[in-house]
Protein backbone atom coordinates (compact mmCIF):
# COMPACT_ATOMS: atom_id res chain seq x y z
CA UNK A 1 0.00 0.00 0.00
CA UNK A 2 0.89 3.40 -1.44
CA UNK A 3 1.43 6.18 1.53
CA UNK A 4 2.20 9.86 0.78
CA UNK A 5 2.98 12.55 3.94
CA UNK A 6 3.67 15.73 3.21
CA UNK A 7 6.07 17.43 5.42
CA UNK A 8 5.16 21.61 5.55
CA UNK A 9 5.04 24.93 7.32
CA UNK A 10 1.94 27.04 8.36
CA UNK A 11 -0.44 27.45 5.73
CA UNK A 12 -0.21 31.34 6.31
CA UNK A 13 3.55 31.22 5.80
CA UNK A 14 4.89 28.75 2.96
CA UNK A 15 5.10 29.90 0.01
CA UNK A 16 7.14 26.80 -0.75
CA UNK A 17 4.60 24.43 1.08
CA UNK A 18 1.71 25.49 -0.48
CA UNK A 19 3.67 24.65 -4.31
CA UNK A 20 4.50 21.39 -3.33
CA UNK A 21 0.94 20.79 -1.56
CA UNK A 22 -0.67 21.97 -4.93
CA UNK A 23 1.14 19.49 -6.96
CA UNK A 24 0.48 16.44 -4.63
CA UNK A 25 -2.97 17.68 -5.00
CA UNK A 26 -3.47 17.15 -8.91
CA UNK A 27 -2.06 13.29 -8.51
CA UNK A 28 -5.75 12.88 -6.34
CA UNK A 29 -3.62 10.15 -4.02
CA UNK A 30 -4.41 10.35 -0.51
CA UNK A 31 -1.80 11.91 1.30
CA UNK A 32 -1.30 12.70 4.88
CA UNK A 33 0.13 16.37 6.45
CA UNK A 34 2.92 16.81 8.85
CA UNK A 35 2.98 20.42 9.90
CA UNK A 36 6.12 22.34 11.41
CA UNK A 37 5.31 25.54 13.42
CA UNK A 38 7.68 28.02 11.63
CA UNK A 39 7.46 29.97 14.27
CA UNK A 40 8.86 28.03 17.17
CA UNK A 41 12.58 28.71 18.08
CA UNK A 42 13.88 25.26 17.46
CA UNK A 43 12.10 25.39 14.14
CA UNK A 44 15.28 24.18 12.13
CA UNK A 45 16.14 21.63 15.15
CA UNK A 46 13.10 20.43 14.27
CA UNK A 47 12.81 19.77 10.65
CA UNK A 48 15.90 18.27 10.82
CA UNK A 49 14.01 15.63 12.53
CA UNK A 50 12.54 15.15 9.26
CA UNK A 51 14.52 15.97 6.50
CA UNK A 52 18.07 16.29 6.46
CA UNK A 53 18.09 19.58 4.26
CA UNK A 54 16.50 21.22 7.13
CA UNK A 55 13.73 23.16 5.41
CA UNK A 56 10.05 22.33 4.10
CA UNK A 57 8.65 20.84 2.00
CA UNK A 58 9.59 17.67 1.96
CA UNK A 59 7.67 14.11 0.76
CA UNK A 60 7.50 11.15 2.18
CA UNK A 61 6.36 8.04 -0.06
CA UNK A 62 6.48 4.93 2.08
CA UNK A 63 10.22 4.72 2.85
CA UNK A 64 11.61 7.17 0.48
CA UNK A 65 11.79 11.22 1.66
CA UNK A 66 12.54 13.29 -1.34
CA UNK A 67 12.97 17.20 -0.05
CA UNK A 68 12.62 20.32 -1.99
CA UNK A 69 9.43 21.68 -4.01
CA UNK A 70 10.58 21.12 -7.33
CA UNK A 71 12.00 17.14 -6.94
CA UNK A 72 9.24 16.78 -5.42
CA UNK A 73 7.61 17.79 -8.34
CA UNK A 74 9.30 15.97 -10.52
CA UNK A 75 9.02 12.66 -8.69
CA UNK A 76 5.16 12.86 -8.43
CA UNK A 77 5.41 13.24 -12.25
CA UNK A 78 6.75 10.32 -12.57
CA UNK A 79 4.70 8.06 -10.42
CA UNK A 80 1.58 9.86 -11.76
CA UNK A 81 1.73 10.61 -15.32
CA UNK A 82 -2.10 10.84 -15.69
CA UNK A 83 -1.58 14.46 -13.39
CA UNK A 84 0.15 15.30 -16.61
CA UNK A 85 1.77 17.94 -13.82
CA UNK A 86 4.53 18.45 -16.81
CA UNK A 87 3.22 19.38 -20.22
CA UNK A 88 2.95 16.43 -22.37
CA UNK A 89 4.52 18.35 -25.46
CA UNK A 90 8.79 18.54 -25.17
CA UNK A 91 9.34 22.13 -26.15
CA UNK A 92 6.12 23.16 -23.64
CA UNK A 93 7.43 20.86 -21.32
CA UNK A 94 11.24 22.37 -21.47
CA UNK A 95 9.68 26.04 -21.02
CA UNK A 96 7.40 24.95 -18.15
CA UNK A 97 10.70 23.44 -16.79
CA UNK A 98 12.99 26.58 -17.36
CA UNK A 99 10.18 28.97 -15.92
CA UNK A 100 9.73 26.85 -12.82
CA UNK A 101 13.96 26.58 -12.36
CA UNK A 102 13.93 30.72 -12.40
CA UNK A 103 11.40 30.84 -10.06
CA UNK A 104 13.22 28.13 -8.07
CA UNK A 105 16.48 29.91 -8.03
CA UNK A 106 15.54 33.52 -8.39
CA UNK A 107 13.39 37.06 -7.39
CA UNK A 108 15.39 37.47 -4.50
CA UNK A 109 14.07 40.65 -3.80
CA UNK A 110 10.24 40.16 -4.54
CA UNK A 111 10.83 37.01 -1.93
CA UNK A 112 12.85 39.70 0.28
CA UNK A 113 10.08 42.47 0.11
CA UNK A 114 6.74 40.35 -0.45
CA UNK A 115 7.43 38.14 2.19
CA UNK A 116 4.38 35.30 1.66
CA UNK A 117 1.77 36.23 4.53
CA UNK A 118 -1.74 35.26 3.82
CA UNK A 119 -4.98 36.96 5.21
CA UNK A 120 -3.29 40.91 5.66
CA UNK A 121 -3.18 43.54 3.73
CA UNK A 122 0.36 45.47 3.46
CA UNK A 123 1.83 48.44 1.68
CA UNK A 124 5.16 48.68 0.40
CA UNK A 125 7.54 50.83 -1.61
CA UNK A 126 8.20 49.35 -5.28
CA UNK A 127 12.01 49.83 -5.66
CA UNK A 128 13.36 49.78 -8.79
CA UNK A 129 14.40 46.51 -8.74
CA UNK A 130 11.36 45.21 -7.24
CA UNK A 131 9.47 46.76 -10.57
CA UNK A 132 11.97 44.94 -12.29
CA UNK A 133 11.26 41.33 -10.96
CA UNK A 134 7.22 41.92 -10.92
CA UNK A 135 7.73 42.59 -14.90
CA UNK A 136 9.82 39.77 -15.46
CA UNK A 137 7.23 37.70 -13.67
CA UNK A 138 4.34 39.24 -16.02
CA UNK A 139 6.66 38.66 -19.03
CA UNK A 140 6.88 35.10 -17.98
CA UNK A 141 3.17 34.80 -17.73
CA UNK A 142 1.98 36.51 -20.79
CA UNK A 143 4.98 34.56 -22.79
CA UNK A 144 3.46 31.21 -21.73
CA UNK A 145 -0.24 31.80 -21.58
CA UNK A 146 0.14 33.28 -25.14
CA UNK A 147 2.63 30.42 -26.64
CA UNK A 148 1.43 27.51 -25.15
CA UNK A 149 -1.58 28.25 -22.67
CA UNK A 150 -4.80 28.75 -25.65
CA UNK A 151 -6.55 25.86 -24.74
CA UNK A 152 -6.84 26.24 -20.72
CA UNK A 153 -7.13 29.10 -17.97
CA UNK A 154 -3.34 28.06 -16.87
CA UNK A 155 0.38 28.69 -18.46
CA UNK A 156 0.76 25.57 -20.18
CA UNK A 157 -3.20 25.43 -20.91
CA UNK A 158 -4.25 23.10 -17.79
CA UNK A 159 -2.11 23.54 -14.36
CA UNK A 160 1.26 22.59 -14.08
CA UNK A 161 3.87 22.42 -11.77
CA UNK A 162 4.68 26.19 -13.25
CA UNK A 163 1.75 27.16 -12.20
CA UNK A 164 2.09 25.95 -8.90
CA UNK A 165 5.56 27.76 -8.70
CA UNK A 166 3.90 31.04 -9.20
CA UNK A 167 0.84 30.85 -7.49
CA UNK A 168 2.42 32.24 -4.24
CA UNK A 169 3.53 35.15 -6.15
CA UNK A 170 0.03 35.87 -6.99
CA UNK A 171 -1.32 35.63 -3.60
CA UNK A 172 1.75 37.86 -2.89
CA UNK A 173 0.38 40.45 -5.11
CA UNK A 174 -3.17 40.20 -3.62
CA UNK A 175 -1.57 40.77 0.04
CA UNK A 176 0.45 43.93 -1.39
CA UNK A 177 -1.84 45.50 -3.36
CA UNK A 178 -0.53 45.14 -6.67
CA UNK A 179 -2.78 45.44 -9.34
CA UNK A 180 -1.50 44.65 -13.04
CA UNK A 181 -2.63 46.73 -15.70
CA UNK A 182 -2.54 44.12 -18.03
CA UNK A 183 -5.53 42.44 -18.61
CA UNK A 184 -3.80 39.05 -19.80
CA UNK A 185 -2.48 39.15 -16.20
CA UNK A 186 -5.05 40.39 -14.29
CA UNK A 187 -6.96 37.31 -16.17
CA UNK A 188 -4.44 34.57 -15.07
CA UNK A 189 -4.19 35.70 -11.84
CA UNK A 190 -8.13 35.75 -11.49
CA UNK A 191 -7.92 31.84 -12.76
CA UNK A 192 -5.04 31.00 -9.82
CA UNK A 193 -6.96 32.59 -7.41
CA UNK A 194 -10.48 30.44 -8.06
CA UNK A 195 -8.62 27.28 -8.64
CA UNK A 196 -10.46 24.61 -6.11
CA UNK A 197 -7.09 23.61 -4.90
CA UNK A 198 -5.67 27.18 -3.65
CA UNK A 199 -9.57 27.57 -2.17
CA UNK A 200 -9.01 24.23 -0.33
CA UNK A 201 -5.60 25.92 1.20
CA UNK A 202 -6.93 29.02 1.57
CA UNK A 203 -9.61 27.76 3.88
CA UNK A 204 -7.31 25.33 5.65
CA UNK A 205 -4.86 28.28 6.32
CA UNK A 206 -7.47 30.59 8.08
CA UNK A 207 -8.92 27.71 10.23
CA UNK A 208 -5.61 26.73 11.45
CA UNK B 1 20.18 18.19 -38.34
CA UNK B 2 20.38 18.90 -34.95
CA UNK B 3 22.61 21.71 -33.35
CA UNK B 4 23.18 22.33 -30.32
CA UNK B 5 24.74 25.66 -28.82
CA UNK B 6 25.41 26.60 -25.29
CA UNK B 7 25.35 30.10 -24.41
CA UNK B 8 27.89 30.75 -21.29
CA UNK B 9 29.51 33.20 -19.29
CA UNK B 10 33.23 33.88 -19.12
CA UNK B 11 34.98 30.16 -17.94
CA UNK B 12 36.92 31.40 -14.66
CA UNK B 13 33.78 33.59 -13.29
CA UNK B 14 30.84 31.71 -14.45
CA UNK B 15 30.12 28.47 -12.18
CA UNK B 16 26.02 27.92 -13.35
CA UNK B 17 27.82 27.80 -17.02
CA UNK B 18 30.50 25.05 -15.77
CA UNK B 19 27.23 22.90 -14.79
CA UNK B 20 25.51 23.09 -17.64
CA UNK B 21 28.57 22.59 -19.44
CA UNK B 22 29.54 19.15 -17.72
CA UNK B 23 26.31 18.56 -18.51
CA UNK B 24 25.74 18.52 -21.97
CA UNK B 25 29.58 17.01 -22.38
CA UNK B 26 28.32 13.65 -21.36
CA UNK B 27 25.58 13.65 -24.12
CA UNK B 28 28.47 13.40 -26.03
CA UNK B 29 26.66 15.52 -28.58
CA UNK B 30 28.23 18.61 -30.87
CA UNK B 31 28.01 22.28 -29.50
CA UNK B 32 29.32 25.30 -29.79
CA UNK B 33 29.69 27.83 -27.42
CA UNK B 34 28.55 31.53 -27.28
CA UNK B 35 30.57 33.21 -24.61
CA UNK B 36 29.17 36.78 -23.10
CA UNK B 37 31.50 38.86 -20.81
CA UNK B 38 30.42 38.86 -17.59
CA UNK B 39 32.83 41.98 -17.06
CA UNK B 40 31.29 44.04 -19.51
CA UNK B 41 29.32 46.93 -18.11
CA UNK B 42 25.81 45.97 -20.29
CA UNK B 43 26.12 42.67 -19.52
CA UNK B 44 22.20 42.05 -18.23
CA UNK B 45 21.81 43.76 -22.15
CA UNK B 46 23.57 41.70 -23.75
CA UNK B 47 22.58 38.23 -22.40
CA UNK B 48 18.79 39.62 -22.92
CA UNK B 49 19.51 39.33 -26.64
CA UNK B 50 20.49 35.42 -26.05
CA UNK B 51 18.07 34.48 -23.14
CA UNK B 52 14.88 36.03 -21.59
CA UNK B 53 15.61 35.44 -18.42
CA UNK B 54 18.72 37.97 -18.86
CA UNK B 55 21.58 35.31 -16.70
CA UNK B 56 23.27 32.59 -17.90
CA UNK B 57 23.66 29.26 -18.89
CA UNK B 58 21.18 29.10 -21.90
CA UNK B 59 21.17 26.61 -24.49
CA UNK B 60 19.67 26.83 -28.15
CA UNK B 61 18.76 23.15 -29.46
CA UNK B 62 17.54 24.43 -32.91
CA UNK B 63 14.94 26.91 -32.64
CA UNK B 64 14.35 25.62 -28.93
CA UNK B 65 15.90 27.83 -26.33
CA UNK B 66 15.78 26.58 -22.33
CA UNK B 67 17.12 28.40 -19.91
CA UNK B 68 18.56 27.47 -16.08
CA UNK B 69 20.87 25.11 -15.18
CA UNK B 70 18.90 22.41 -13.89
CA UNK B 71 16.19 22.73 -17.19
CA UNK B 72 18.85 22.03 -19.45
CA UNK B 73 20.00 19.10 -17.73
CA UNK B 74 16.55 17.53 -17.34
CA UNK B 75 16.48 18.23 -21.30
CA UNK B 76 18.91 16.79 -21.93
CA UNK B 77 18.11 13.65 -19.39
CA UNK B 78 15.07 13.27 -21.98
CA UNK B 79 16.43 14.14 -25.63
CA UNK B 80 20.19 12.19 -24.43
CA UNK B 81 19.06 9.41 -22.54
CA UNK B 82 22.43 7.25 -22.95
CA UNK B 83 24.25 9.55 -21.21
CA UNK B 84 22.26 8.83 -17.97
CA UNK B 85 22.31 12.06 -16.85
CA UNK B 86 20.29 11.00 -13.92
CA UNK B 87 20.33 7.59 -12.23
CA UNK B 88 17.98 5.13 -13.72
CA UNK B 89 16.64 3.85 -10.20
CA UNK B 90 13.88 5.82 -9.39
CA UNK B 91 14.73 6.10 -5.44
CA UNK B 92 18.22 7.50 -6.61
CA UNK B 93 17.01 9.57 -9.15
CA UNK B 94 14.63 10.96 -6.80
CA UNK B 95 17.22 11.75 -3.73
CA UNK B 96 19.65 13.21 -6.76
CA UNK B 97 17.26 15.66 -8.15
CA UNK B 98 16.39 16.47 -4.07
CA UNK B 99 20.38 17.65 -3.85
CA UNK B 100 20.65 19.05 -7.18
CA UNK B 101 17.20 21.27 -5.86
CA UNK B 102 18.99 22.21 -2.94
CA UNK B 103 22.40 23.34 -4.42
CA UNK B 104 19.89 24.71 -7.03
CA UNK B 105 17.95 27.12 -4.67
CA UNK B 106 20.34 27.30 -1.74
CA UNK B 107 23.74 27.69 -0.15
CA UNK B 108 23.57 31.46 -0.10
CA UNK B 109 26.42 32.26 2.57
CA UNK B 110 28.74 29.56 0.35
CA UNK B 111 27.67 31.68 -2.66
CA UNK B 112 28.76 34.90 -1.36
CA UNK B 113 31.59 34.23 0.70
CA UNK B 114 33.16 31.68 -1.37
CA UNK B 115 32.61 33.35 -5.02
CA UNK B 116 33.37 31.28 -7.95
CA UNK B 117 36.84 32.25 -9.43
CA UNK B 118 39.84 29.91 -11.03
CA UNK B 119 43.06 30.23 -10.72
CA UNK B 120 43.43 32.17 -7.66
CA UNK B 121 43.76 31.22 -3.93
CA UNK B 122 42.29 33.34 -1.31
CA UNK B 123 41.63 33.16 2.26
CA UNK B 124 38.59 34.19 4.18
CA UNK B 125 36.51 33.59 7.50
CA UNK B 126 34.84 30.88 7.86
CA UNK B 127 31.81 32.24 9.88
CA UNK B 128 29.59 29.76 11.51
CA UNK B 129 27.37 30.05 9.32
CA UNK B 130 29.65 29.32 6.24
CA UNK B 131 30.52 26.15 8.43
CA UNK B 132 27.00 24.89 8.76
CA UNK B 133 26.79 25.12 5.15
CA UNK B 134 30.66 23.20 4.35
CA UNK B 135 29.03 21.09 6.71
CA UNK B 136 25.58 20.12 5.47
CA UNK B 137 27.49 20.10 1.28
CA UNK B 138 29.77 17.34 2.96
CA UNK B 139 26.62 15.28 4.33
CA UNK B 140 25.11 15.26 1.35
CA UNK B 141 28.37 13.65 -0.72
CA UNK B 142 28.88 11.05 1.88
CA UNK B 143 25.36 10.23 2.13
CA UNK B 144 25.04 9.73 -1.73
CA UNK B 145 28.30 8.22 -1.81
CA UNK B 146 27.41 5.52 0.73
CA UNK B 147 24.03 4.70 -0.38
CA UNK B 148 24.23 5.37 -3.82
CA UNK B 149 27.78 5.39 -5.05
CA UNK B 150 29.77 2.37 -4.47
CA UNK B 151 30.01 1.51 -8.56
CA UNK B 152 31.93 4.49 -9.37
CA UNK B 153 33.57 7.52 -7.78
CA UNK B 154 30.96 9.83 -7.98
CA UNK B 155 27.85 10.71 -5.73
CA UNK B 156 25.14 7.75 -7.58
CA UNK B 157 28.35 6.07 -8.92
CA UNK B 158 28.53 7.21 -12.59
CA UNK B 159 28.74 11.07 -13.28
CA UNK B 160 25.31 12.75 -13.35
CA UNK B 161 23.88 16.03 -12.71
CA UNK B 162 23.97 16.23 -9.21
CA UNK B 163 27.92 16.02 -9.63
CA UNK B 164 27.38 18.76 -12.72
CA UNK B 165 25.66 20.83 -9.56
CA UNK B 166 28.29 19.99 -7.01
CA UNK B 167 31.76 20.36 -8.98
CA UNK B 168 31.89 23.99 -8.75
CA UNK B 169 31.80 23.89 -4.69
CA UNK B 170 34.66 21.98 -5.35
CA UNK B 171 36.82 24.26 -7.21
CA UNK B 172 35.64 27.07 -4.77
CA UNK B 173 37.43 24.60 -1.75
CA UNK B 174 40.35 24.51 -4.28
CA UNK B 175 40.01 28.34 -4.29
CA UNK B 176 39.77 29.03 -0.93
CA UNK B 177 41.97 26.45 0.49
CA UNK B 178 39.08 24.66 2.34
CA UNK B 179 40.31 21.08 3.06
CA UNK B 180 38.04 18.82 4.70
CA UNK B 181 39.35 15.96 7.23
CA UNK B 182 36.95 13.47 6.31
CA UNK B 183 39.00 10.82 3.69
CA UNK B 184 35.61 9.84 1.64
CA UNK B 185 35.17 13.37 0.99
CA UNK B 186 38.44 14.38 -0.31
CA UNK B 187 38.53 11.33 -2.21
CA UNK B 188 35.19 12.68 -3.99
CA UNK B 189 37.12 16.14 -4.28
CA UNK B 190 40.01 14.53 -5.95
CA UNK B 191 37.90 12.32 -8.21
CA UNK B 192 35.75 15.43 -9.62
CA UNK B 193 39.05 17.55 -9.56
CA UNK B 194 40.58 14.64 -12.44
CA UNK B 195 37.26 14.15 -14.23
CA UNK B 196 38.41 14.90 -17.67
CA UNK B 197 35.16 16.99 -18.91
CA UNK B 198 36.24 19.36 -15.47
CA UNK B 199 39.98 19.52 -17.00
CA UNK B 200 39.19 20.75 -20.56
CA UNK B 201 36.99 23.23 -18.85
CA UNK B 202 39.92 24.76 -16.72
CA UNK B 203 42.18 24.04 -19.60
CA UNK B 204 40.02 25.87 -22.05
CA UNK B 205 39.41 28.66 -18.88
CA UNK B 206 43.03 29.21 -18.79
CA UNK B 207 43.68 30.27 -22.47
CA UNK B 208 40.48 32.57 -22.72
Amino acid sequence: MSEFRLIIGNKHLSSWSLRAWLMIKRCKVKFSEIIVDLERQDVKAAILQLSPSGKVPALKHNDLLIWDSLSIGEYLAEVSPSAKLWPTDEAARAIARSVSNEMHSGFATLRKMMPFALFVQKDLPYSEELQGEIKRIEEIWLDCRSKFGQDGEFLFGDFSIADAMFAPVVLRFQTYGYKSDNRAVVDYCNAILAHPDLLEWLNSAKNN
